[in-house]
């Protein structure tokens, strides 16, 4: 390693947001990038995934990982060049995926890394269909779901990063897949280049009417990341026996209290139990991380072969994560959101 | 057969109710029971089942079963005796278990009918423990539930038909078992007879605070057949992982529209997704059938070793039946809800 200077870009949680995320909540910190330890390396971050989850993080009500805390690097799973090395498995130029948050360097002693192809053509794919989202969608599809042909599978958020895996899978075996997005353009984006049956803007005046219609036979598995209103068109077409994996709800990560009433808790009892319906939540990496392999090889598999198709939203630009982030809340998005921190 | 006239009196469903079932939603009928055809049978009711679920029968709101027809004799099973047979396959005298509704007699071709040990000593049971309530409590706690030794379930209505061997059988399986019930006298039968660790009192002001504390490393299982705000009091102490098996509804079985606000079916699913959580509805016939025998045979074993203890609040009077089932929907029944019809 030089001698050089390195300067470290972080954003950290300022402050915690009050609903929507605000560009205060987040603050830019600068350091120097001490001299590397016996037995640790130095990451430089290529891409940084922005994800829903990362909301739940920014608050400090009881969730199922800790919050950040005030003045810490906001958290977030990283595609990262080795570019200096004290340890003895590490060379400069491994490529990895890892957890460095948002920032541009992190020293780490290699825990929790995961090694990537050196030369892998687009290393930002580890950050969405080969890596968290991919694998989301697919136990989420396949363990909690189980489609079985024929079947009805709709789809919230489907031209994101996991929604487009999502209905793309349930179109491989054999079920009619039927998405939610919001605007015409994700909607063509959805049926004409991911193969969807249909896909409803959740943004039209008559929403559940034109959902009901795309579902002749009602709903099988509804793959849920969204609530709010999209849940509540998605509940009366729910047939015997459906399942719900539940993977997300960013409808509801801005609340700041319980929605008015009526209070529907009632009826999604009612309708989970005259229609013997399972709706289970699930974490990717706690509940599936064993089974991470066997989604790696089938998942690579079929995108080499063109079987699902995949789009990246790329913001270019460490400091307009804040933004980007704020905008994947409010779904301006339009694929996965991935901001590229340095060149390949 | 005789020629003596028999008269049958039926309960038939004279209005629908809107919120709670009154005196008048029902209607006795009487009439001659005619000759018995070849190929069939004459059935005596002797018990007749009061459930809980016969609430949805009474609305022609969409439900899993079609609704009674106004007029139409209430169903329900029913323990008989064969009292006249023209088939091949009964003798007078044999017992069965039927579904032979709110009568005192049931002319039938046997369809449906599974037939008892005619020296039954308890043949109630078999509406009970041995029946459709044991079977629910069964194959809710076994199969969805799935408590490991160590856990704690936690059972709503815990001295009635499914709830009270719901709790006895997460003891079997070496669980922490705290009950849920309507008055003092209710909760002392659970934990003095019944064995549970706890039972709370949902009629405590402060019920949902000695609910958390009788659960003090959380709630694994929740069985739920109530909702309401039992429920709300579960929720906040549900664990990682926690399992809730959904047989019934009953504080909402009268709603006339949904409560009022705020809306907590946010909270719900925020909670099954930061938990992740599995919620599953069941209907126990229809989901699992061709399990019974498994069932009868285990139940059967247990209720003979003591093992499984069991109260039945029998009513006697077929005429007695409609307010029996008034005041079951409003907790005021202790143990397992059966008219006797006809001394055996």
């Amino acid at each position: 390693m030089t001698e050089e200077l390195i300067v470290n870009r972080r954003i950290v949680l300022n402050s915690r947001p009050v609903g929507a995320p605000t560009a205060d909540n987040f603050r830019l910190e600068e350091s120097t990038v001490p001299k590397i330890p016996s037995g640790k390396i130095l990451l430089r971050s290529l891409y940084l995934s922005l994800d829903p989850y990362m909301r739940g993080r920014m608050s400090d009500a009881p969730s199922y990982a800790p919050p950040v805390a005030l003045g810490e690097t906001m958290v977030g799973g990283t595609v990262s060049r080795v570019v200096a090395s004290e340890h003895p498995d590490y060379r400069v130029g491994d490529l990895v995926l890892g957890y460095s948050g948002w920032q541009d360097y992190e020293i780490t002693d290699g825990t929790g890394l995961t090694s990537l192809d050196a030369g892998m053509p687009r290393p930002s794919l580890a950050l969405g269909i080969l890596g968290m989202p991919g694998f989301t969608a697919y136990m989420g599809l396949l363990d909690i779901g189980r489609p079985e042909a024929g079947e009805t599978v709709v789809v919230a958020a489907a031209s994101g990063a996991v929604g487009s895996v999502v209905g793309q899978i349930a179109k491989l075996k054999g079920c009619r897949a039927v998405g939610i997005a919001g605007g015409p353009e994700k909607c063509s984006f959805v049926v004409d280049e991911l193969g969807f049956d249909s896909c409803i803007d959740h943004h039209s005046d008559d929403f559940p009417q034109q959902l009901a219609a795309a579902c002749p036979r009602g709903i099988d598995v509804y793959f849920e990341s969204v609530g709010g209103a999209v849940f509540n068109a998605v509940l009366p077409l729910l047939n015997v026996r459906a399942r719900i994996p539940l993977c997300g709800l960013i409808a509801h990560y801005n609340d700041t209290e319980l929605p008015a009433g009526p209070d529907h808790l009632p009826l999604l009892t009612k309708t989970l139990l005259t229609k013997r319906i399972k709706m289970q939540g699930f974490i990717i990496f706690d509940d599936y991380g064993s089974r991470f392999d066997e989604f790696f090889k089938q998942m690579n598999t079929w995108f080499n072969e063109g079987k699902i198709k995949y789009r990246e939203d790329i913001v270019d630009g460490f400091e307009n994560a804040p933004q980007a982030f704020i905008g994947l809340l409010e779904g301006r998005n339009f694929g996965k959101m991935v901001v590229r921190v340095a060149e390949e």
